[in-house]
């Protein structure tokens, strides 16, 4: 019987990170933890997806250097993002002298790269490695949804894709933040068919995997300071404590969602946030800061995807999701 | 200073692949080395789309079975494949009740999934895990080019993206075909813009990554039985050869390119094939019998990939690519 989670035994550190976000987005519990507040979400690009790519190699690139490493000591750049043929990550790599790995796990992507380069630096195949994934809200909706002219009404259960990119630096030892191990998640689809309504599709994923990681690792929601997932937003993340309730599991003490507590006024968002950027900002600047700074000790990352594309919608579909979790504990 | 190949101590083995094609592909080289030859490119279903998922989990289910396995011994499906949101794979991953890596490297994607797959099962993290890719004609056409109705002349430097799919089952033992080691490649862009010239914009990459491997690993061309790159075309694998020759290495008399062999008469297809299932395919049914049953011991696989997508082109940006290879060797 396969087992879904590995284990990290020789704990690669987590030894830097670095985040940036859009003005929405740093209104909110992120704002003072970001290195770079944007006041203007083009960043000075002329079109939306070059700002997306910009972001992420700035995450990239001062990931690196609050790593306190040369770009030269970095043995390869895992990365990935919503957009088609993840042009963010490819086009934010070649400014970068570093092997490539691209990743797509739609909003799970920074938990699956997380997980792959935690392993590479704990079999001791690279030293250091860049993991690194962002969105922007204003390409994602008019990828996914409706031009942004058209200004359509959104739906009470719909999400708002954050503006921000996120990277961290795993390398094989410094500092205390250490990955201990990873559950990998399966494509887990309960049929629904609404694009608007992703929180409910990848809550039954996210409980797969948590589920599957208690019972592998033995351990218990109550092992964790928190079980962060990465944006099913507020009604998903209701749906997702209701789920594994029903299978013997409590995490209503110790669960936060990134999605639900980005923004400042949730109800401005309907049910928060969402996109590949969410759970890395949150993740890489407000969590990663209150493990390094106090009492945040043991966190259970579980970043959450929805693999559809306008493709599968439209050929009549439902969302396919997964989500992927990885331990970053405090060693 | 960072090293960009990896060594596989544990040799990992290819234990077993499974391939299936349409009927343009199986009227050449691979025709009696595939699983399964569609006399029909739609394989039963009502969209292009829907049939690249099938072919892909023909391929990965087959592979499965082929290496004697039950799905439930399976770690990880490690794949991609060249729609928006890599919706083949996360699809095909649906059926399957085991965890999903989706990596994109667009037609270097076989080569990533060797490499990271590798990696899993050499460092002791997973025991059995398929890699598998494919692409299809129709679906990668409309997505990338032109509407399929609209009959559009192709220019000569043009390949033609193969109708296929490839899987292969790693395992930690198992038969005498093993990876021996791995090169991750960096994007590399020399400011291509005409995206019907994949060749003359992927060779760079191939050089890069082929030169930085002979470097690491102390090895030279003549170290190998055969180099094969992954869709270079026959134009694209002329410019390789010049670009490897300048720089001193001669790959002349043992390199293959997977585009430029996989069609019966090149002339109707221009340069070759390509694509994520072109390598794929030749690489997991004629080139795996080829070192299975004789002659062949020792290939380098270095896949290439053009990591452009219609709306980096239409924002008037060329076209960043990137090659990654893997060292299969019968031990």
């Amino acid at each position: 019987m396969a087992k879904h989670t590995i284990f990290f035994h020789n704990r690669p550190r987590i030894v830097a990170t670095a985040t940036i976000a859009g003005p929405k987005e740093c209104a909110g519990i992120v704002g003072k933890y970001v290195d770079k507040q944007l006041a203007d979400d083009r960043f000075g690009e002329d079109t939306f997806e070059k700002a997306e790519c910009k972001m992420l190699t700035y995450a990239i690139e001062h990931a690196i250097e609050n790593a306190g490493k040369e770009h030269d000591e970095i043995d390869a750049l895992i990365s990935g993002d919503l957009l088609n043929q993840i042009i963010s990550a490819s086009f934010a790599a070649r400014d970068f002298n570093i092997p490539f790995l691209g990743v797509y796990g739609a909003c799970s992507t920074m938990a699956e790269a997380f997980a792959i380069g935690g392993a590479m630096v704990d079999g001791g195949y690279f030293s250091n490695v860049v993991a690194a994934t962002g969105s922007h809200f204003s390409t994602a909706e008019r990828q996914y949804r409706y031009p942004l002219e058209l200004g359509c009404t959104r739906p009470p259960q719909a999400q708002w894709t954050v503006t921000g990119a996120g990277g961290a630096v795993i390398s094989k030892e410094g500092g205390s933040v250490a990955l201990t191990c990873a559950t990998f998640g399966k494509v887990v689809d309960y049929g629904i068919t609404d694009v608007n309504n992703m929180g409910a599709a990848m809550a039954p994923a996210a409980r797969d995997t948590l589920i599957t990681h208690f019972r592998e690792t033995g351990r218990s929601p109550a092992d964790y300071d928190l079980i962060v997932t990465g944006d099913l937003g507020a009604l998903g993340s209701r749906i997702l404590k209701d789920l594994t309730w029903e299978k013997g599991y409590d995490i209503g003490k110790n669960h936060v969602d990134c999605g639900e507590i980005v923004y400042r006024v949730i109800e401005d968002e309907f049910q928060g946030g969402s996109g590949a950027g969410c759970s890395a900002v949150v993740f890489n600047s407000y969590l990663y800061d209150k493990r390094k700074n106090g009492g945040i000790r043991s966190v259970l990352f579980a970043a959450t995807g929805a693999l559809l594309s306008t493709v599968t919608s439209g050929q009549g579909e439902s969302i396919p999701c997964i989500c992927h979790a990885v331990a970053v504990e405090v060693i």
